[in-house]
């Protein structure tokens, strides 16, 4: 049976969180938050299960959920998504992500992806037979050259993803680079994939520019988002798409035969939890509050940090100190250092390694202190 | 955008399901309970929440979950599946069969498929390029004719898919047919994928028969259940698939970027849930009370009745009272009857209409005495 996915080994992800565990090391490698979700969001689940909602959730979402999901977007954004039609509940932004190229892209198709890339987005590309068009985004700035962006548009384009705040560069598109994209992309058919999983998590007073916010952008746009990086329960695997009604029509088809539904008890908690606006506007100077720890403690030290903008990754250059390959210094970091990061080559074209880490910092002050320790004694 | 489902319109569920609740119908239709989960499963959840498992589960899944997997298969059917690297839990059974197909079938290869047939194997073929190849039971025996089955294989074909206990018929594969089945297909190189969302049940003392019983066909095999359908929380979409390594390998890499992982604290309650195995064992009985209450209740009313023989299903034959199309007199039953149910052309071959109603018998007694009047009185 020959293999769909022949170049899919195991995942970074993986292989480094199974190093760390064996070596007991401080692990800010795979993003997840080591402190509590609310006990509030947790109490609202179990209260769901008990007052009996544990049948399938309609297809969609539940209803509720899919109406403050759209207010929350309105009122952010300004843009008005018909719950009934343009918004589904998912399993996580990975889903949305994976149903939207499923349902759309067709063999042969491009699809223009911005490297570095988080994992997800290839496989996918690839097991429905289209083709990545690879535009390299280069430390430190990974600014997008908009002119060599155009010259990758074809007849064959499909679909370009986008992913702001950018996992693992910690870049977000500033409104400027939306309103280039916009002009690119305006009388083509091409559709937009924006990956908007950190859309919370911006630092220094900037805007978040979702997609939804710039009218032709939003009506070619499935917009990607993620509650278990909101509301720090990964583990829960809900997210939601948004998309016009006639690309939403499609991706329910594949959704439908993909998953069918979502976990009804937490879509229900979810929907009362979103009600409050504070329980995610808050998060931005959360956030910012631990970047800020990470990367002042970082100071003097022999990394080189240039502070993120947006998501809870911090990359850092480690040139100064060695000119070992990425993955070896992660490696030598975990085993003799005991603290675990993200060798970034595995999210560059061709594994280009500019020898920068990639370090999670949604974790306790304690542990963020820990790691601290470790990279001033290197 | 061509769409790659041009011929999904709304499932009969969605349809049947919102004229019901228009009319304020008794609901036998979709297949769920309507009385409540074991309390202390949803009481397991609620605890694993507030122990802090919200993060991330491993990709394929909560190995503690895995492990009990593989202790039941063994203690049911003898077979041992390596929880490490042959079972991954899943967002419900469906998208273990979204999966495994998705990860197998290439464009062109053909899949054999016996209808009538639960909607979700098609469209996941038709999404892969793949050709349905159909062989038909016919109601209201619905057996299987191996010579006509075996003359269906051809050098193209690369999977079969059977699901026993069946839905919607209720018959359940023989230990003759799971012969016959390995027969046919011993010394090819096609998979089997086994959907057994209804193994826990089975009526009259029969044995379900699980693909994994069988040494040559568990070799090619993805078997896929349901955690919703055994522990009455549909709505939590919950499953599994086992499969041996060679072919979970392949299956675990579109998994992975599909949904990446599943919800982390009910893998965690399922698993403590899963190890006491009166929590299955004794829904053979608990589902044969209320099919002999479904089927006694319809003697002497104008349906034929021939008791199912697994599943929460009960055909009925209404050829007696009308000549009317089944999704006629199905929409009339909601409409002037106030019973909903789902008519099996739906399921069929070219809509063929064999003037048979499928109806859910997983509800409280209440409602089947309700809606058995309804059908008296037909
Ligand atoms: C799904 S594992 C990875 C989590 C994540 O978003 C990251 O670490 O980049
Ligand atoms: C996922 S909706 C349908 C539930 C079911 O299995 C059925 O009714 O056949």
């Amino acid at each position: 049976h020959p293999s769909k996915l022949p170049n899919i080994g195991t995942t970074i992800f993986t292989t480094v969180g199974n190093l760390a565990r064996k070596h007991n090391a401080i692990d800010l490698s795979q993003g997840f938050p080591n402190f509590e979700a609310d006990n509030r969001l947790l109490d609202l689940v179990s209260k769901a299960m008990h007052d009996g909602h544990n049948q399938y959730a309609p297809m969609p979402g539940y209803y509720g959920l899919r109406d403050v999901i759209s207010q929350k977007i309105e009122t952010l954004h300004g843009h008005s998504y018909h719950p009934e039609s343009e918004i589904t509940v998912t399993v996580g932004a990975t889903q949305a992500i994976f149903t939207a190229i499923t349902a759309f892209v067709h063999p042969n198709d491009e699809v223009i992806v911005l490297k570095p890339a988080y994992d997800c987005y290839e496989p996918a590309i690839a097991l429905n037979g289209g083709v990545p068009v690879y535009l390299e985004l280069k430390a430190p700035s990974f600014a997008v050259d908009w002119t060599a962006f155009k010259n990758l548009i074809s007849p064959k384009t499909k679909m370009v993803i986008i992913n702001t705040p950018h996992n693992p560069s910690g870049r977000i598109f500033s409104r400027g680079d939306m309103l280039q994209l916009q002009e690119v992309l305006r009388r083509t058919n091409i559709l937009l994939l924006s990956d908007e999983v950190y859309e919370h998590i911006v630092f220094d007073g900037q805007q978040h520019e979702s997609a939804s916010r710039f009218k032709d952008l939003a009506s070619r746009s499935f917009i990607c988002a993620s509650f278990g990086k909101t509301f720090h329960v990964t583990g829960w695997k809900m997210g939601y798409c948004a998309a016009p009604k006639h690309l939403m029509d499609e991706f329910r088809k594949v959704h439908q035969f993909n998953v069918f539904s979502v976990d009804h008890p937490t879509q229900r908690a979810m929907a009362e939890y979103l009600n409050t606006k504070e329980h995610y506007t808050h998060l931005n100077r959360f956030y910012q509050e631990k970047r800020d720890f990470f990367t002042k403690g970082v100071d003097g030290s022999r990394f080189i940090c240039k502070p993120s903008q947006g998501t809870y990754f911090q990359l850092l250059d480690y040139s100064n100190i060695t000119d070992e390959a990425d993955t070896d210094f992660a490696k030598r970091l975990i085993t003799d250092y005991k603290l675990a990061s993200i060798p970034i080559s595995s999210f560059n074209l061709n594994n280009r390694d500019d020898k920068v880490l990639r370090f999670c910092f949604a974790k306790k002050e304690e542990t963020l202190e820990r790691a601290l320790d470790i990279l001033q004694g290197i």
